[in-house]
C-alpha cells in the first residue's frame, strides 16, 4: 500500500476538478438543459476555479436520433461554441465519446478548429482495441485525452491490470477510475488507486476517479483515492447524475485548501437551479434501490426503472435481484 | 497503523448492531413516535438479528417537561414494558443518559427490576468525572454500560488521550467514538479507532462508533472504523437522526455479512415507516446546510434553524459561520 499524500490542511496543486454535470447529469433529463442552466454553469465554473467542464457526448448520429435527445448528447462544435465563444478563460472543456457508440472520424475535429480541450474516451475492458484507436486518433488531432474505464467492479482483476498495461503504453494522459454501478468500498479503492497510479506513473500519466453515490460513498471514495494519489477528480452539482448521481462538486469545493477554489459561485448555482432542475422532473440521488443495486454489484437499470414506475416494494426488487429475475 | 480487521467476504462476531432510531430520531420529531412504530420497531429488530434497539433518553425530569415531549425522552420502566414485555427475545435494550441532563440516582433502577440491559452515557470531555460517576453506579447496579464521548472532532487530542485514560480505568464496557458534527474525515476516523482500540483492548473494552451524515460519510466512517477494530456499531432506519441524520441500518445490513442479520425485515420496515414518518413533517437527511456545518466542524443548529425557516441562502449562512455571526 502506498503512504497517502496531501493532508488535510495543505493543498496538491496536481488535483484537477471536472465538472461533469451536463454529460452525467444528461443521462437523467436526456440532455434537455436549458442554455441557460449551461450558460450559467460555465459560468459558475469559471468564477469557483474548476478546472474542466464536460458539455456532454459525441454520440453517434447514426445511431442515436437528433429529436430524441438534448444537444448536449451531440456536442456539436457551434453549439460549444454558442456558449463559450472562444473559451478566452482557464476552463478547459471536455468531451465524452463512447467506444462503439460515436463516429470520431467523422464527428472530431482537429484541435486547432475546435474549442474542446480535451476527450474522454469511455470504454469497458472488453474493448480496449476500439478504445486505444480513439485515443491515438484523437491525441493525433491534437486533443488531450483521458481513458475511463467503466464498470471495474464487476471485472476481473487480470482483465484489469492488462487493460492498464495497454493504455499505460499508448498515448493517452489519464486514466479514470471508473466505479460504474457505485458498488466499491473505501478499502477497494486505496487498493485500486495504488495499483493504477503505480501502472500510470512508471508511464507518466495521471490517474482520475468517476463515482457514483449508490453507497452514499461517492464522496468517501472520491477522497480516499486523491489521498491515495488519483489527481483527476470528478463531480457534479448536487451530484447531479445517473440513478444515485456523483460525487458533489459543492462537497469537493468544500473539502480541497487549493486556494484557487471558492465554494460561493457553486452554491449560488446549487441554491438556484439545482431546485429548477428537480421541479422539472429530473430524479437523481441516493435511495434505497440504488444501494441493493450498489451493494449487489449490479448495473442500476432495475432501480432506475423501479423508481420511474413509482414502485415502493424493496424486498421484491431485491429478491428478483438476488436470484436474477430483473 | 493498524492493520485491517476483516475482509469483505467474510464476517467478524464481535460486531455488534444497535438500532437508535427511537433515541436519535426522536431528537427530530421530539420524540412523539407511535407505539405501532415502536412496536414495528421492535419486531424488525428482533427479525433482522439486530443486537441492540435503543428507546430513548433517561431525561431528567426536572429539567424537561413531559408534556413538552413523547415518552421515549424519559423511558419509564412501564413505556419500555409496555412495548417489549419481558422482551423474551436476544435483542438487548438499551437506554442513553446525558451527564448533567438526567436523575440517574432516582431514575434509572437496578437492573434486577428493569428491562433495559445497558445504560449508555454520553459525555463531553469536559465532564468526564460526571462520565465516570454515573458509569461507576450503573455498573454497580448491574448494567452494561457504555460511554459516549461526543463532539471530539472539536476536542484537543490531550483532551480526548486524557478521557480515554480516564474511561479504560473505569468499569465501563464500551467506549464509543463519536462524530456529533458529521465532521470527520476517514483518515482522521482509522486514526482516532486505532487510538480507541490501542486503549480499550489493553483495558480490555471495545469500541463502538456513531457517525452523523452532514458530509454524507456516516456510512463511509463507520465501515472504515470497524475495518480498523471497533465492533459496536450505531445505526438508524433510513438514517433517521439529528440534522443529517446517521448511518443508515439497511446499509449496516446490506454490507455486514453475519448470516444472522436479515435485510428483508429493514427493508419492509423502512418501506411502510419512513414515509409515514416524513409525511409526519420529520426532516432529516444530507442537505447542502449540514454539508457545511461539518465541513466547518460546527454543531448543526445554525443549520437546522436555517432549514426549520425554509432559507435557501446558503451563502448567507457560510459567510455567516466563516465570520462567527451565527
Amino acid at each position: 500500500m502506498t503512504k497517502q499524500r496531501g493532508d488535510l490542511i495543505s493543498y496538491r496543486p496536481d488535483i484537477k476538478l471536472l465538472d461533469a454535470t451536463i454529460r452525467d447529469g444528461g443521462l437523467v433529463n436526456d440532455f434537455n438543459f436549458s442554455d441557460e442552466f449551461v450558460r450559467a454553469l460555465y459560468q459558475t465554473n469559471i468564477k469557483a476555479g474548476i478546472e474542466y467542464m464536460e458539455f456532454g457526448y459525441k454520440a453517434s448520429k447514426e445511431l442515436f436520433k437528433r429529436e430524441d435527445f438534448g444537444k448536449w448528447k451531440f456536442c456539436d462544435e457551434e453549439d460549444i461554441r454558442a456558449i463559450v465563444g472562444e473559451n478566452d478563460s482557464r476552463l478547459k472543456i471536455s468531451v465524452m465519446a463512447d467506444v462503439g457508440r460515436c463516429d470520431f472520424r467523422k464527428d472530431i475535429i482537429p484541435k486547432s478548429e475546435s474549442v474542446i480541450d480535451t476527450i474522454r474516451i469511455a470504454t469497458y475492458t472488453h474493448q480496449m482495441p476500439g478504445a486505444l484507436e480513439m485515443i491515438e486518433y484523437c491525441h493525433d488531432l491534437g486533443y488531450e485525452t483521458t481513458v475511463n474505464i467503466m464498470a471495474i467492479s464487476a471485472s476481473r482483476e487480470d482483465d484489469i491490470e492488462k487493460a492498464l498495461e495497454l493504455v499505460c503504453s499508448s498515448s493517452v494522459d489519464v486514466i479514470y477510475i471508473v466505479d460504474s454501478y457505485g458498488s466499491l468500498y473505501p478499502e477497494q479503492l486505496r487498493k485500486l488507486t495504488d495499483q493504477y497510479c503505480t501502472a500510470a506513473e512508471a508511464a507518466g500519466k495521471k490517474v482520475g476517479v468517476h463515482m457514483h453515490n449508490n453507497q452514499q460513498l461517492a464522496f468517501g471514495n472520491t477522497i480516499e483515492a486523491i489521498a491515495h494519489g488519483a489527481s483527476y477528480v470528478d463531480a457534479t452539482m448536487s451530484g447531479m447524475g445517473r440513478g444515485a448521481g456523483n460525487c458533489f462538486m459543492e462537497q469537493m469545493l468544500s473539502f480541497l485548501k487549493n486556494p484557487n477554489y471558492s465554494i460561493m459561485p457553486a452554491l449560488k448555482f446549487v441554491e438556484k437551479y439545482i431546485p429548477e432542475e428537480r421541479a422539472k422532473g429530473s430524479v437523481w440521488g441516493y435511495d434505497v434501490p440504488y444501494m441493493l443495486t450498489g451493494a449487489l454489484n449490479r448495473h442500476p437499470r432495475a432501480a432506475i426503472s423501479f423508481i420511474k414506475e413509482n414502485k415502493t416494494d424493496y424486498c421484491g426488487l431485491y429478491q428478483d435481484m438476488l436470484y436474477e429475475i430483473s
